[in-house]
């Protein structure tokens, strides 16, 4: 029996037990509140932080969620900072879940921009909202944080919009399972969830049988002969060629947690492997056969000579959004071009549905590895940082980043703004066990600060010792007060604020000269002093030239790394990464182009 | 020829010439910009400045913005924080309108919570979203700022829950016209109206002939003949009563600009007037027959007699929310109940439908007038502050609310936060022309901070002195950075900081010592400095003891606000103003009983 079909056979058994247990529940034998019975669930699957913001609706589930043994509640500032902290708290602890609880409109619509660039981005985040009483569900009084008019489901109709599952828990009968639907569904899709808990349901009890079954992720079982059929046509493929075979590795491979699978195809077949800027850190960028970051045309011109040059490429988990194949430039024939995803695979112009990566990686490191011999002798340049020649008296992108390579230690956990940051970063080659978190597809500024919160935050859970933030001035001044609860919590992450007075990103885009914008220039030096508790310590620099840069990159205090710090470094005003300007040109040329076909 | 049906005809006139111009544009002489057009029409408004923050979608239109002689770009720091100046800064400029600009998705969505508020408020906000090229939104493609699946129209969709009209703009020909419609539809639902502007639209020409008609609210033209029955019903009533009548005001008085109406109709009747909460500074409250607040069974006794014994009860304007009417405890039986709404009249239990109030109101002043001598008659306690006696050791809300009545004055803007600030406020007299803004339906913590920058802004505008914030420590960390644009624009407000460590408003309800309710003590007296563009010069106080607070409002310098100033006041973390206590106390005991109804 193949390991497959016992773990297709485990995924009905479960199935059925839980129909059992929805059928039984109501003779019932030991009884759990609502309230506790989705902690339960949360706590199995390891959360062991909660976000969000307090709120009327909600209140009553707070007194269990700060009574929980395991779970931790993480007052946010505001609930859009809550729902980024629980995005990038999710995509640290792989196979678990973000949760935010928010109070009835007020509270979850302000959270509406994170979750749906949870959706975009494709992160597991539950949003718990606290609603009215079912009771005043079914009069709907004229409530404050209602619309006036009456629609209580209005806020519901919102989230469908940017969310794979919406439960509405209306049934005490049926409430654990919508509760086990809705988590299910969140792991599985790697999409947002949106669940109601109505005050007077928090405390209602219901049967605790359904909680010895476990809930996960459901892989895709594929189906056999279809996936003997798409190794068969692969392998072919493979044999055409010789070999001559480049792996591009992106978001997805993270996403649906596909990481150590893809790392035995490699090693076992010898295949050189490149990254897609939203794949960047899923494999250990000091891999002897990594070879750095493929984005199209605006790739490093030899990476991309030897990433287009190879006659078959494979594409795992790939995501070609605008900012992640510069302006939709890979150079890659189709007919040269295998994708394997988590629900189906493309092989040429062949689809193949319902094939999932998951199960197929390993049956394809069984039966490529026999290309060892010529793939791993294909040369691969490796992936290094270049510093520039010369030196200039302030601190240029150009500098700045390459030197940030040698700065960056094993386990880090790095997240980076989608301003200039996530440009720079590209041309950093990371440590092992370093984990890149990012938000290229969505690029909402002013994600990262909430998001490190809750990065910040997982890493401690997992022992990861250090959590180093990249952020704009611009950005920054979005999601500030997220700093606060950093730290209230005794967080110490390091934050990299890059001072260059306004939207670079913006400014390299339109608008170079233009006051729209600029912003203030807030004493950055203080704002951890000022945001603080007048408690935890903090540590504040401002670093002007590169020599100061140097200086305080080997300064042993600094490197201790005993309290939250911020580094602000000054920039100039128009200086961006080669990346950012390289794609902002081509952007602007294929947007000419498009806009002259269409005369 | 009466003046409704003379406004009447001017509006069929102007209706049909747009109609025309429709038409005619294709041959259009004049032509001028999408942008630009979007734009005169705001300017024609009276709008003067426009929210929102710059994204790579709206920069094309920020130039047009940055460059127009008369209206100003005021940037964000954040689209919450921008959707609620446009809300505070609409409630200020009373017949014309807020304007958010913000960009495709990940600003859009940022401001749901802000745009949503206004729908429920009923504040007259436009919110132009820049979205991608028509060209982009043909073909789809994966850009950034997307959910990743094609859906471009889900922010629409989105924005149709909380928008009285959406103008999805994709044909030139027909750009001006929707745009028009969107403005109408704003002013005169008084709500919010969601417009797009694609990128390639902003520099497209269209006619300029439409612009020499003026938009404007379209006012219910009353039906002559249901009209004169209606005021023939009312006069009768009244009649019945000998003109023992009371009139109590609320919201949509101010929302739907009948204050001069209004105030005619009790100058010449001298009925006693009363207000709710929401309708608190809608009438002058040192008026001699007002006498103070309305809110069912939580009013203040005397006041509760004098409005419950009257024989006849006209309600102007009311919105009847929990948190407006002592949790829906009016003792106003209905058949001793008169209601004028702006769509609708309500005598006893008969409904008239499309009668407003805008032109009922004249006809009743003349009509009703008659009663002066015996109305004018019944007993009015003055409204005056009520200072507690003997003094304490800190300062607490039941002292400092009326000590504040006297630091008031005529013209005065004053914001108050959902939290204890909008409970507190209710029991202070306000001077002649001075406003009140607040938000009692949505009740969004964080809300006033973002809304005073709005309101100082407009206050500016209309050369009102001074705009004064009440807000406390927790729902401040919400939206603190909205405090910067304030300095950076030279603006002045007085903020008074209610700290009293964590969310006291939850803490009534529910949670009195849960963690879950404290928030970080922040250094609030370090808050302008830091936030600050290192130029203004700002200025800052704690104040924790009564003679502290007493000597600072009679401090010369203080009281020539010559800069920003921040007033940190510390007071208890469990103390809350009455109308709250007996807010929630009233609540908790209508939910037990409606629970126990249930079973």
């Amino acid at each position: 029996m193949s390991a497959a079909t016992a773990e297709s056979l485990q995924a009905e058994v479960d199935r059925l037990r839980l129909e059992l247990q929805t059928l039984k529940s109501k003779q019932g034998v030991e009884k759990v509140s609502i309230g506790n019975y989705l902690l339960t669930r949360l706590a199995q699957l390891g959360v062991k932080s909660m976000f969000g913001v307090p709120g009327d609706f909600n209140l009553g589930f707070l007194d269990l969620v700060e009574d929980h043994p395991d779970i931790e509640w993480i007052g946010n500032c505001n609930e859009l900072n809550a729902a980024y902290a629980a995005d990038g708290y999710a995509r640290v602890k792989n196979n678990s879940l973000g949760v935010i609880t928010t109070t009835f409109g007020v509270g979850e619509l302000s959270a509406t921009n994170g979750i749906a660039g949870a959706f975009s981005e494709m992160v597991p985040v539950l949003h718990i909202a606290g609603v009215p009483s079912t009771i005043q569900q079914k009069h709907r009084p004229l409530l404050h944080h209602t619309l006036g008019d009456g629609r209580y489901g209005a806020y519901a109709e919102i989230s469908k919009q940017i969310t794979c599952h919406t439960a509405w828990l209306s049934n005490v009968d049926t409430a654990a399972q919508q509760i086990d639907e809705a988590i299910t569904q969140c792991l599985t899709k790697a999409r947002p969830v949106y669940l109601t808990l109505p005050t007077d349901f928090v405390q209602q009890k219901v049967s605790s049988e359904r909680l010895h079954i476990p809930l996960a992720r459901i892989v895709i079982q594929n189906e056999p002969q279809t996936e003997e059929y798409v190794v068969d046509q692969i392998e072919q493929r493979v044999k055409e060629v010789d070999g001559d075979v480049v792996v591009l590795v992106d978001a997805c491979v993270v996403r649906y947690d596909v990481k150590a699978e893809l790392m035995a195809f490699l090693e076992a077949t010898g295949f050189p492997v490149y990254a897609a800027p939203m794949g960047k850190s899923a494999i250990d960028e000091t891999w002897k056969r990594y070879g750095g970051i493929y984005v199209g045309s605006i790739t490093d011109p030899v990476i991309k000579e030897n990433v287009e040059k190879a006659k078959l490429i494979i594409s795992v988990g790939s995501l070609k959004s605008d900012f992640n194949s510069g302006n939709f430039s890979y150079n890659i024939p189709t007919r040269r071009h295998i994708e394997l995803h988590s629900d189906h695979v493309q092989v040429a112009y062949a689809i193949y549905k319902d094939i999932g990566f998951k199960h197929l990686l390993p049956k394809l490191t069984e039966r490529l590895q026999q290309f060892y011999p010529t793939a791993s002798k294909i040369p691969v340049v490796p992936f290094e940082a270049k510093p520039p020649k010369g030196t200039t008296a302030i601190i240029t992108q150009r500098y700045f980043w390459p030197r940030m390579a040698s700065y960056f230690r094993s386990g880090d956990v790095i997240v980076t703004e989608t301003g200039t940051a996530n440009f720079g970063i590209l041309d950093v080659p990371l440590p092992p066990k370093s984990t890149l978190v990012s938000q290229i597809l969505w690029g909402s500024i002013g994600w990262s600060v909430g998001a490190a919160l809750g990065v910040a935050i997982a890493a401690k859970e997992l022992g990861l010792p250090r959590t180093i933030l990249f952020v704009g001035d611009g950005s920054l001044q979005l999601t500030v007060q997220e700093i606060s609860p950093m730290i209230r919590l005794g967080l110490k992450p390091i934050i990299f604020l890059l001072n260059n007075h306004g939207y670079v990103i913006e400014r390299t885009i339109h608008g170079k000269h233009r006051k729209y914008n600029d912003i203030a220039d807030w004493k950055w030096n203080q704002l951890l002093d000022t945001l603080g508790d007048r408690k935890t310590e903090t540590k504040s620099y401002t670093i002007t030239t590169p020599k100061e840069l140097e200086s305080l990159l080997t300064d042993k205090e600094f490197l201790s790394n005993k309290t939250i710090t911020l580094v602000e470094i000054i920039m100039d005003r128009l200086d961006a990464p080669r990346l950012l300007e390289d794609q902002v040109a081509i952007a602007e040329k294929m947007a000419a182009q498009a806009a002259q076909a269409a005369k």
